[in-house]
């Protein structure tokens, strides 16, 4: 194995495959990034118990003398490279089990893992597969897997529930204290379809897919999805189980409807938790309609303070008084799930969740549970 | 108590009075912020066990409608006003403990602490006092109380030695493994003195201190400094003991010396600690000088891989091929204190200290004891 290549473009595409690099593991080869070197291109892999990646390098600067494959530590070979100086960087499996690296006047010895142990992953592309715009992905990831549980005791609400039917697929999220829902078009028409996502899975995706105009293809099979992304692959497993049926939970009449700046909203939000009580980590903020239409946001924490902000809503408000307390962190969470800068809070009562769109932010919803206080 | 003042001008200062505020102390009173309100000024007062801050704030945004005196919760004081909207900050104590804070929409009541607890502070300027420019104590102190100890074993290298005799200061900081020196010209003269400041001390004055070309008056007495600075008095405990005499620890004979690029040597030495062997936190770095007057610094972590830089250094090398080992942030940390882009690197043997020196650099040096190695 002997090769040579340009070095930004290599920390580029490492710093991707870094997003599967296990760090803790109990199969030491997980540890490594898999190094295949063919006659006209590098293949990089690497795999943690949730997602694998794959990526190919067929740059112009890469020159490969011999092709070979070698396994090798992911940890110190990234933090290697980028501290490297010029511009190319040549590599050699020097004795059997030294990977040599090369950069103007450093050489570097690094004792590469067993290849051998390293797992057989499938990257199997699927015929009929979802094509759609990299943007449309990523915001759809955005608008929901911050909703998912990160407890482990319902496994199920880790995940975003994906559904496809016809040419509409459907994202939920929910840790049971409040949900995300967004609802988009596909170019085509597909099978009916239900899969569960891991979250961690899709914000370690987001973090790799760039702002670009590109296409991102979804390829699902029983156990698993493939995303292909330009030069990558990134593999996740699939959630097992059922995800509980969550349409019923999202109220469908709203008495009371009130129209908010979001940026002015959301510093009220901040400034009244930062005196409030706490339910475990969450600062819980109370908001109030009053009879002359104006709200006020409050909250107090005993012994400390008391904060009380007045907002004047955008628009004519529709309902009557209204007073209602919840996790200023599920609302914040949510107010930056919007692209909109006016959003809508309805309401059904005081007890029940509330719901908040935005005219810019069509199909897509964000339902939150309160709480109860005297 | 009733005044208003501009926001940006409180924050800043705040930031400034928030060094010296006690996060975990058994005096709750010190993790407030006094607050006395003149007619013409307001005086903020903040202190913890090592240092005292006192600010005097009479921007013309001030007015003052009642004079009064708080002692302020600081930790959620501050969160408060950074978040705060609008220009301009109201403050009035509404009833006997509730201080009320107004700006925009925003009205926010805080719960202040017992103000009859508060420590008697005494920030007294002397007469005899030291007068310099503000970039040249921040400059002394960048360059010496990073090598002050922080193991609390030996509590009096925790401190920077500063000696002053005739228009000549001295400081020295040392934790026994390295040691920086820095000597600069005063104007005017005074009578010996010897006083030994905290290094952590010294580090948050650095913080406060603009780089600007204001001056700075040093206030000594028994057991206290006194810095005043703008509208700032910074006080600091003393440290109590002897400082160990250290002019003998610095050899007079270099009989090796060589000049590097400071930049080129820091990378290789970044690089090599990347591979090297752990000597409790520090990662040990060998430097060669060959017979070809060629220079290069290594390391090699067993099972891991090994590191080998190539260095030429910028003028003729004087003296004979040494080996030598030494831990990589010590050197670090020393090329960081150099202003000069050339260092010249001073051996007097192989199990010897070594002294770095650099030529924009007059009157400091940067001493590194070896580590033997097999």
């Amino acid at each position: 194995m002997r090769f040579e290549i340009n070095k930004d473009k290599l920390i580029h595409n490492l710093l991707a495959a870094q997003k599967a690099l296990s760090t803790k593991t109990p199969n030491p080869a997980l540890q490594g990034i898999k190094l295949d070197v063919l006659k006209e291109k590098i293949v990089m892999t690497t795999s943690n118990s949730d997602i694998s990646i794959k990526i190919d390098i067929d740059d112009p600067s890469l020159s490969v003398e011999e092709p070979g494959a070698a396994l090798i530590p992911g940890k110190y070979f990234i933090e290697i490279i980028r501290k490297l100086d010029g511009q190319t960087v040549a590599f050699s499996l020097a004795e059997e089990n030294m990977l040599q690296i090369e950069a103007d006047r450093s050489n570097i010895t690094l004792n590469v893992l067993e290849i051998d142990d390293y797992p057989n992953l499938v990257f199997k592309e699927k015929e009929d597969f979802i094509k759609m715009n990299v943007r449309t992905l990523k915001t759809l990831i955005r608008q929901t897997a911050f909703a998912t549980s990160t407890i482990e005791n319902r496994p199920i609400l880790t995940g975003v529930h994906l559904q496809i039917e016809g040419d509409e697929m459907t994202a939920v999220a929910t840790d049971s204290y409040r949900l995300s829902k967004k609802t988009l078009k596909l170019e085509g028409s597909y099978d009916k379809m239900s899969v569960i996502i891991p979250g961690k899975s899709l914000e370690e995706l987001m973090k790799i897919l760039e702002n670009n105009a590109a296409d991102i293809e979804i390829h699902f099979d029983q156990s698993r999805v493939l995303f292909k992304y330009e030069n990558t692959l990134f593999l996740s497993r699939l959630l097992e189980g059922n995800y509980p049926e969550t349409s019923k939970l999202i109220p469908q009449e709203f008495p009371v409807r009130i129209k908010f700046n979001k940026e002015a909203l959301s510093v009220a939000i901040e400034r009244a938790s930062l005196l409030s009580i706490r339910d475990g980590h969450n600062a819980i903020v109370k908001l109030a309609l009053k009879s002359d239409d104006s709200v006020e946001i409050s909250s107090n924490a005993p012994e400390i303070g008391r904060v009380r902000e007045e907002l004047y809503p955008v628009d004519e408000v529709t309902g009557s008084p209204i007073n209602i307390a919840f996790s200023s962190r599920y609302l914040l969470d949510a107010l930056k799930a919007f692209a909109s800068s006016e959003i809508t809070i309805n309401f059904t009562g005081e007890i029940r969740p509330f719901v908040m769109t935005g005219e810019y932010d069509e199909n897509m919803l964000q339902l939150i549970l309160p709480v109860k206080t005297d």
